[in-house]
């Protein structure tokens, strides 16, 4: 490459204020080499960073970060920002365990001011930064960046409702990339159509803004008091009342995402107002590279892949292909089986049921709280409503699943995706809880599949069987090699039985795989219990471990409140003297690889075995005379 | 009473629909009247209740119930739709044990399509509810009924989001008393203020409306075609584009929601519009008893009082009012201190703080998810944010305190209040889950007084003595009396031992008055143990209660995940042989009395001796030949 290494020369905003337009332009063109290359090897989200690229240099350059405080809502579109804050030459370890993270991470950086991992919290950050500014008597600014997508949240909502109380300084820039447009959620995407349509609108607004705020201090002055006379100029310039000029924020928009002149303008202005300011800028998601501009959705969040010819549809099954397959049978058979999810379509698998059943398919967008709330009412009406949502987003439905599920008993069936570790995304989308608080739910059973058959037999029972609360829970990825041919059995629980063992291992999920393997490499018979439906449990079952001597429980899961815990709580409760022992998760897990996090937390094949033998080594010990 | 019992006569609506509109206004003059004279017996919601009594009755008119469906939001307003649907008769047991539940229950009668107890359900609701209909080819219409209060919190605007989606039959009653005025919170009020305003022009579109949909068939026909003009007499009728039409809602208000015959006819207007309506009614909350018209706020939730004098402040202190007055004198010592509370400020015991430092005061609006997040952001730029929310309202925050709280592991303090059982509201409203739910959440920390004196010690501790996230639990009302005098030690827990006890009782919080009287009356020695610091567990005490041959856990909280549960299973670790009884509460509780709830749940002081009791009882015969 003979051209410059600008990002090399680049490790705060005030490197990046010394370049001119031109060469800006050539650094942005290198980011966009530099984000392309990357994630073709390290995989993340893609089309969402490359949409951003001028966004975010313009805003390093207007802003005085990091007084000024800069906010990524999702958090998953701060690439740039981090290769500009001095990480260009970590940016190959993006997303590997001790390298760089793929969300905002102030550990990493000050430049980082919070974390962020689920959707839609960068206007309640950004009131408590403001508020938190305000009483210090700092008078910085504090700018959200958050996009059309994450607008459809609630969180975002009561944000916004509370945005009013500070009186300025503070900035939302709304990334409109459309992509709430491609899942046609909600009236945030009608609406911003509508807005874009009227994109002249800026261009009288945007030389009246240059020309008067050019020389700053006069200029700001000038342009304040020029927008006060609310009916006067003001309304001359632009057309008068948007929903979120009613929603209390100062609208100066639609702005082109791609043109560092207007955009840089735009910041401009936009410091200048007195009040909440709303700058809405249309970007491109996936600009500059050809494949991820025409699939967005595709690479959005994407594994590693061949930059030449693009991401190649996986034909492995995963448990969420597996999943949206057997909804499609399921709904064929049966017209009251409705799928909803929550912006989550491609991830859960149920692109091929939206498309065959569209009207019994609904994407709420980013809406935890309201998937299982219209879910529920869904149930009271005769209806089978599956709503299949990520467990670390399902934490957002929590108080719905109780109080508007539960209390009146309604069939609705959770299937819970990405259960336990999550490669690459981190402590914040990890699935280690859903087990834990799920069953804290009056009325809710649990189901654990360990492989593919037994997904579909527990999603057909759940739907079937019985009715009420019901969670399934399963991994990301495919089934573990080990247990491709396993058959499993309808009940509650299974038993490898070892003759003479003394030794019991209990365990769920795919992690079965694991416990077996190890068991059969102990060097003593060690018979194993794997649980099919977690919770309740299986009191015949907790009664026949209590039985054997040593009994080990392991849980690729949160330790605190799962479902280890309540066995072995419930083994005392029997009074039995066996010597119980609980290897689960405990804390927050890193951004790694699955097998990375099964090392760490002690549950691969050689963790498992060391804890069973280490423990009755102890014990062995403390009995001889 | 020489008026008419028009109540003993109206069974279900078609009764409601004979009655004249005199007749009809003296239905309400009566209802009003049962309404206060009731609830000055039994306590519950009066001023809400006495603001929709009009709204109520023409809907229940207008409507075709239950076919039709109408969803009460939070339900807390739905008295006068039960006294018209054939509860009138048992209305003097609203909020009594076996009696009426202050709150829809589909249980109780058809007419009551959806259980409502937390904020911002209906819209939700009212989508799937809608869907259903669409999937199964009904032709009714589904009508929320929804406060501007309610507005406020994120679910809502989720629901909203959504409404699109179902063409029409969709009616939102917007029940504007200004409550969200009152607490001035977010532009929902301020654009409802400026909605009110313009007042005059209902009146044209008004009689528009009644002139021509008066004849039911041609009438609607003939509404329809010209409202699909959209650019031309619709908008001669009234100001085009409000928010909520932006928001893809049919708006139409403001009216009057105490003059029956306007809201006739604006409802019969709205059920003429094909797509989703907005109806806005005006009413005032607390109409028609003038003590709630003054003081709505004191009359939105009461407990029984003499309707002549109106309800007198309490004196005595509450573990709400010292944890209010605390804050005040922590927030004059250090001006880092803040409050954060979602629509709770006078049931948190907050007034006075909002009076002496409303600076450092943010009711943020029932939008419990921001109140996390804000406080977390507040937390990272070095303040000290208390946020006090009731236990049950919390778990719509269970995701911000894992994400956005956790794993920065930013200080924010957790007030949780009415946490336990909580009387005459019933299953909705219970304080059951918290520490189940909390205690999954990496690195939090529980703390449950059992008096005054514990809460002040321990929201001082909280607050300076260590980092991170702490939640602090305590119960609706005063201290236990047993415990007035009882001198707390700054410890993780209290032992108060017995010689020779080979029985000891676990418990926290307030239950611990209730364990040791029941204690001092066994026939034999039995030690008390009390968790201070309910979690993390106190490994040491663990270890302690393990050298004890019968160990009992009293919780008053929810079984599945709680403390109770983790005790148990770390003895097991331990490998002791000690006999385990956890006694905790196993499925919702009821609408009752926090005594009947004790009784119920069996952790009254003779629930407790009866366990201990039987298991000791059961044990010893066993363990003789």
């Amino acid at each position: 490459m003979d051209r410059t290494d600008w990002l090399a020369q680049i490790k705060n905003p005030a490197d990046l204020r010394k370049l001119t337009f031109p060469q800006v332009q050539e650094l942005c063109a290198q980011i966009r080499q530099v984000l392309t290359d990357t994630v073709s090897h390290t995989g993340g989200h893609l089309s969402s960073n490359l949409g951003v690229v001028e966004l975010t240099v313009a805003l390093h350059r207007e802003l005085n970060l990091p007084q000024d405080t800069l906010l990524f809502d999702v958090g998953h579109q701060c690439y740039t920002h981090k290769l500009l804050t001095g990480r260009y030459d970590r940016f190959a370890t993006l997303r590997r365990y001790g390298g760089l993270s793929g969300f905002p991470n102030p550990q990493e950086s000050p430049y980082d001011a919070f974390v962020a991992g689920h959707s839609s919290t960068s206007l309640s950050v950004a009131c408590g930064i403001a508020a938190a500014k305000r009483l210090h008597g700092e008078k910085s600014y504090t700018v959200a960046l958050i996009g059309d997508g994450a607008l459809t949240g609630g969180l975002a909502y009561e944000g916004l409702s509370n945005l009013g109380r500070e009186k300025g300084r503070l900035i939302v820039v709304l990334n409109d990339n459309r992509m709430s447009i491609d899942r046609n959620v909600g009236f945030v995407a009608r609406y911003l159509t509508k807005l874009r349509s009227r994109a002249k609108y800026i261009r009288a607004k945007d030389r009246f803004a240059s020309v008067i705020a050019h020389t700053p201090l006069i200029g700001r002055w000038l342009y304040r008091k020029i927008f006060r006379l609310k009916t006067g100029i003001k309304n001359a310039l632009y057309r008068r009342s948007s929903m979120f000029e009613e929603m209390g924020l100062y609208y100066l928009g639609p702005v082109d995402g791609h043109d560092l002149k207007t955009l840089t303008k735009a910041i401009r202005a936009a410091k200048t107002i007195d009040r909440p300011v709303l700058l809405h800028v249309v970007t491109i998601k996936g600009k500059g590279f050809e494949y991820a501009a025409e699939h967005p959705d595709t690479y959005h969040g994407v594994s590693a892949f061949d930059k030449e010819v693009g991401v190649v549809a996986a034909d492995k099954p995963t448990f969420s292909s597996v999943f949206g397959k057997t909804m499609e049978q399921l709904a064929e058979q049966d017209p009251s089986v409705c799928a909803v999810t929550a912006a989550m379509s491609s991830g859960t698998g149920l692109t091929g049921f939206a498309e065959r059943f569209p009207d019994r398919f609904f994407d709420v967008g980013i809406a935890e709280e309201h998937a299982v709330t219209f879910a529920s009412a869904m149930a009271s009406r005769e209806l089978r409503p599956v709503v299949a949502v990520y467990s670390t987003f399902l934490q957002r439905g929590y108080d719905q699943i109780v109080n508007d599920v539960s209390i009146m008993g309604n069939h609705v069936v959770l299937a819970v995706d990405r259960a336990g570790p999550v490669p690459a995304d981190g402590e914040t989308h990890q699935g280690l809880y859903d087990a834990a608080f799920l069953r804290t739910v009056p009325g809710m059973r649990i189901d654990a599949p360990a492989n593919f058959t037994e997904l579909r037999q527990m999603l057909q029972a759940d739907l079937y069987d019985q009715t009420g609360p019901f969670a399934i829970r399963y991994p990301k990825g495919g089934e573990p090699e080990r247990l491709r041919d396993y058959q499993p059995r309808r009940e509650a629980c299974t038993w490898l039985p070892r003759d003479g063992a003394k030794v019991l291992l209990v365990t769920y999920g795919t992690l079965f795989a694991r416990v077996a393997a190890a068991a059969d490499r102990l060097p003593y018979p060690a018979a194993v219990l794997k649980l099919n439906r977690i919770w309740p449990l299986d009191e015949q079952a907790v009664r026949q471990a209590a039985r054997f001597r040593h009994v080990f429980f392991f849980e690729e899961a949160a330790r605190a409140g799962g479902i280890g815990e309540a066995f072995g709580s419930a083994m005392m409760q029997d009074g039995v003297g066996a010597c119980f022992t609980l290897s689960a998760v405990e804390g927050p897990i890193p951004c790694c690889t699955v097998q990375q996090a099964a090392a760490l937390t002690g549950l691969d094949e050689e963790g498992i075995l060391h804890t069973v033998q280490t423990v009755v080594k102890e014990e062995e010990s403390c009995a001889s005379p």
